[in-house]
């Protein structure tokens, strides 16, 4: 029986072994390499140009043929054509009607029209299948072959087997297809490469502001306050010490946010007592963007550690060094060691190291492939239990390493705390709420409503 | 031709170009979530509730019916309900037979149930085809789309034809499935989510018994025995001086248990004449988890880098340089600069930074995204090549370090040995080993067991 | 209209769920390790084998007979068997007729054969059809499951069904197929397992050319001149003073050296008018390697940070240090403060920590799975603005670092400029073009002939 039909298919190998032809609409860059790479993976390709006389850039393998002519070859026509044209498309009608049409077109700016271009492409010829597709891809990752940037091509389209042959010919290409759903998300696929890093708007303009608060906090604490009543210039101080006191705050309270908006969550929905209701929309951005903000404050913390571990190399820090040991010998004393104070500094410094070391094992476990290896379980143990020991340690290493400051009152200048308290303010806050909501009287009826639970149940319908 | 094809698919709009209906019994969160998504992505969805009520939380392009009536109305079923629940599909057998199940339930413990629950399912509704899908992925994550966690749906079931349309559902929700094969592998699909990190489990506990023994280790000669013979109190090492030191030894000790089961199978191999006979199970395990056990031993290289470069800070390092200094500068005497000494110093630096560095190569290629985009040989070469070096350069490093105490008395605390003579032991053995197995005498034999030749054929068969 | 296509189903389990039989000849460890995944999968497996005995280490599920046999059992036959005994199929044409031969072999040296092995195949047996597979995938990652090297299987061949149908078999054994095009990429194919990292070896062998110059450079100006001049021993800044010249001069050379061919393109595309002409040979390979370039300045910008790290840990660093503050106290003076000094020493390590932290994040964003995750323009501004500003930060780092020595005559020693000046050669010549580039009056026409226009058409065709 098996080799009958292996038989029935040896007998049949020109109708069967062929690819299907695909026709391009227009010989710009991104037609050419698509068609090129079509032609690589067996497709026989037929362009539809103007100008049918034949272009040394054009594929050899491809023929060149009017419009109309070249439609006529082909079940899948990809329109690589800008929008503007696509009226010429009209007067074609009949031809494209039952075709499937490819809209690969990006535009300049994000909405730049009403309507995305496949839909108005639908509009123009209302008898062709469009479907959206390759509009991601670049023409020229397409023809180096070196795919370095993105090789998911997303498609959307009406008809579901107009769009699955479109897939198959993506898949064919070595690409892989997303597929997105109906015509209406074409307006997404056509914003989505125009994007530059959305969710991360948030967390760096956040960053952005909370850094130039600090900046301007600490030099007025440490480079003015010096220079009007000791008349010092410590300006350069704005290179690395000012600097290495911006970043750990940033890391820390940027590390803090990550964490806030669970906590939130869960007196809201202690508070109303079910899960089903939406919550603020506010709150569920932020929810969506916590992995930015993570590794934002991820990035901050290892520019702090980078500038820490620099310090014995200033030549500040080994003047300062030097002009303390040299009054020493000069006045013949000899200090001795301080045990307090070397508990202090080791375990403030081994506080920072363990927190670090967890921060950096959080970023790690946050790349797609590693994540993608993991299941759920194990990606809540450790974005969560990891992510609060980090949290705590990170806070730890801040409380020790000011430990002696806290009520010293020379710390005060200006009546202006030191930087680093109040960057404990939201990290304290989350932590003693996740404290609280530990214990079984608030853990138990959350964790209820977690899994439907309701207090009240009129609210969910 | 061509045209003509794409003719008969343009006048067959109706039955060809729709998505299967498919019907979820259940209406709890994951069943909403997942008819959220294949509404997405354009299948028609009809749920199966014992109320038929829509409640405002059931996506409202989908149908509510009673279970036998939304069974009807679709080839695929997706159980959307709790094991226990299970017993109401028997009186609904007629009507669900020939259809397809989809299990997608999870347990709370691993092996729960004697059988699994895709396997329960097919032995209450003989006549239905059950597959194991889609419990590896979370409500959540379908819901926001932030698909974070992993992609990967593992899919099992008997009948090929079934097993086909779930995948090829999974991946029109733009997942990604893997084919289990039949429905035994239903229990280890079942037991997936419920892991923690299985493959680390004996690297983490090896680590944890190391890490024991070497603190209590070093506990006795660097705190406890100043403390008895010198009455000095140096209880703040436990803060970095020591972790600094069981960290580079348990680096050293894991990176070479990485590298022995490699020999020690090599010396089975040899012995046998063979190699088509099992190795012993610990073997096989031991050899499944070295990238586990390279990953920790990594994290602790890393650890230790941290806290060496840190050492400058600390304030007991400050103070003793600056005694020993002050201590000169009173005694009015210059030391001259040893060069034997700069030159230990400086190569065993210099040696631990580029064993450091392969080292982090290392962990580099073993990225699943980066380990994807290398063909084997390129893997072996940097998993043995760069690694047996990494080993060399990290032993080597340590022996620099020690090199002028291992014959100084004083090093002998109550008749201890330094710790990191101790960690020398494993890494010099698989150097030996490794270096013996090189030459031409038992390489040559080996290479031939190693491609088929058999020393005493009768053993293989 | 559903339920009946189910019921259809439901009643010819026999002939639809079952996957096609599929043959293997040869009983290898690779022939063993396929059949032994494909009955996994739920393929029927039939070896074809000269002694048809079965061995205890072939599947016990899979049936065992003559090559004639076992071939007329399956339409498709995987040859596992060395490239020298093809010729024994020569006897079997008649029966492999219209059946699918895959061949997996791969050869020991890159070209060895004047034509790939699957071509030689298919002139063995014209009238089958050869389809090339499975060549990447390794026998043992196939048996212990552990794919941690590439699960990419390349397929090419002539006839599009046979292709396909292997395709579909890798899926189904959860590989990844990419399809190559016709039987002439075989060659390819055969080659890439014996690749030993091809794209790097430009970038490693430059890399070794400057690190022989800029060593033996290094020793003449810091051993041999004061060992000739001063008689003083230097010979131990080889291991680290020397090296950690080096690696910064490496990373900031060839970081200029991924900037340059963009910026010898744009003048070129410039000079001629058109980007319709190819580039000459040797920018295109450049360009190809721009990002193993990139990631082997990163490596050496690493371990500069490393080394620099160490270097208060050196114990040369603390004798100098430690005597020149015991000659400070003998002489009884404390020096003032420079703050000229201390500001040139903070700007110039903030540079460098801004300059590497940048470079990090190009080289996470360079991580496959990091890239596949953002679109074309994120891509672009990373590697392109972010690139850029790395170079000028990392450029002003050496330049700050050297600021006072520029003019010094004492720097010249032999005439011999220090090396840090020859490194900053090739970065200002690529920052200065690139700056001139910017200008309106070159940018325009620049971005005009990148969007298709030209100055002479008749150029293109």
């Amino acid at each position: 029986m098996n080799k009958n039909s292996s038989n029935i298919m040896a007998l049949t190998p020109n109708t069967s072994n062929k690819r299907e032809t695909v026709c391009i609409f227009g010989t710009g860059d991104f037609g050419r390499a698509l068609g090129h790479k079509l032609i690589q993976s067996g497709y026989p390709v037929v362009f539809g140009s103007r100008s049918t006389q034949t272009s040394s850039l054009i594929p050899k393998d491809a023929e060149v043929l009017s419009h109309a002519e070249a439609a006529q070859k082909a079940a899948i026509i990809i329109i690589a054509i800008q929008r503007q044209h696509y009226n010429f498309l009209t007067p074609l009608a009949e031809i494209l009607r039952g075709k499937v049409l490819v809209d690969i077109s990006n535009n300049l700016k994000i909405n730049q029209y009403p309507e995305s271009n496949a839909e108005y492409l639908a509009q123009l010829v209302p008898g062709a299948k469009v479907v959206k597709a390759f509009n991601t891809v670049s023409a020229w990752a397409l023809q180096s072959g070196t795919l370095d940037a993105s090789r998911q091509v997303f498609v959307c389209g009406d008809d579901m087997e107009a769009k699955q042959m479109v897939i198959d010919i993506v898949r064919a290409l070595g690409l892989t297809p997303l597929d997105q759903g109906s015509l209406l998300a074409a307006q997404e696929i056509e914003n989505y490469p125009l994007q530059l890093f959305p969710m991360w708007k948030f967390p760096i303009l956040l960053s952005l502001g909370l850094i130039a608060f600090f900046f301007f906090y600490c030099l007025i604490r440490d480079v003015i306050y010096p220079y009007v009543y000791e008349n010092k210039d410590y300006s350069f101080f704005i290179a690395i010490s000012i600097t290495n006191r911006i970043c750990p705050i940033l890391a820390l309270i940027l590390l803090a946010l990550v964490y806030l908006p669970g906590v939130l969550a869960a007196i809201i929905q202690l508070y109303r007592g079910t899960k089903y209701r939406r919550f603020p929309d506010w709150l569920d951005k932020w929810m969506l963007c916590r992995k930015q903000l993570g590794l934002v404050a991820l990035a901050f913390a290892s520019l702090h550690v980078l500038y820490t571990l620099a310090i014995p190399i200033r030549s500040f820090v080994r003047w300062r060094i030097s002009s303390q040991t040299v009054s020493q010998a000069l006045n013949n004393k000899t200090e001795p060691l301080d045990t307090t104070n070397a508990w202090l500094s080791d375990s403030y410094l081994a506080l920072g190291i363990l927190g670090f070391f967890l921060f950096v094992l959080l970023g790690i476990t946050s790349l797609p492939s590693v994540s993608n290896n993991v299941n759920w379980r194990e990606f809540r143990f450790v974005q969560s239990k990891l992510g609060y020991l980090t949290l705590v340690l990170c806070t730890a290493h801040t409380m020790v390493y000011g430990g002696k400051w806290f009520l010293s009152p020379s710390s005060y200048r200006w009546y202006l705390p030191n930087a680093y308290m109040l960057s404990l303010i939201i990290p304290c806050t989350v932590l003693v709420i996740k404290f609280v909501l530990i214990f079984p009287c608030l853990d138990k009826p959350l964790t209820r409503i977690r899994q439907g639970w309701e207090r009240n149940p009129q609210y969910s319908e």
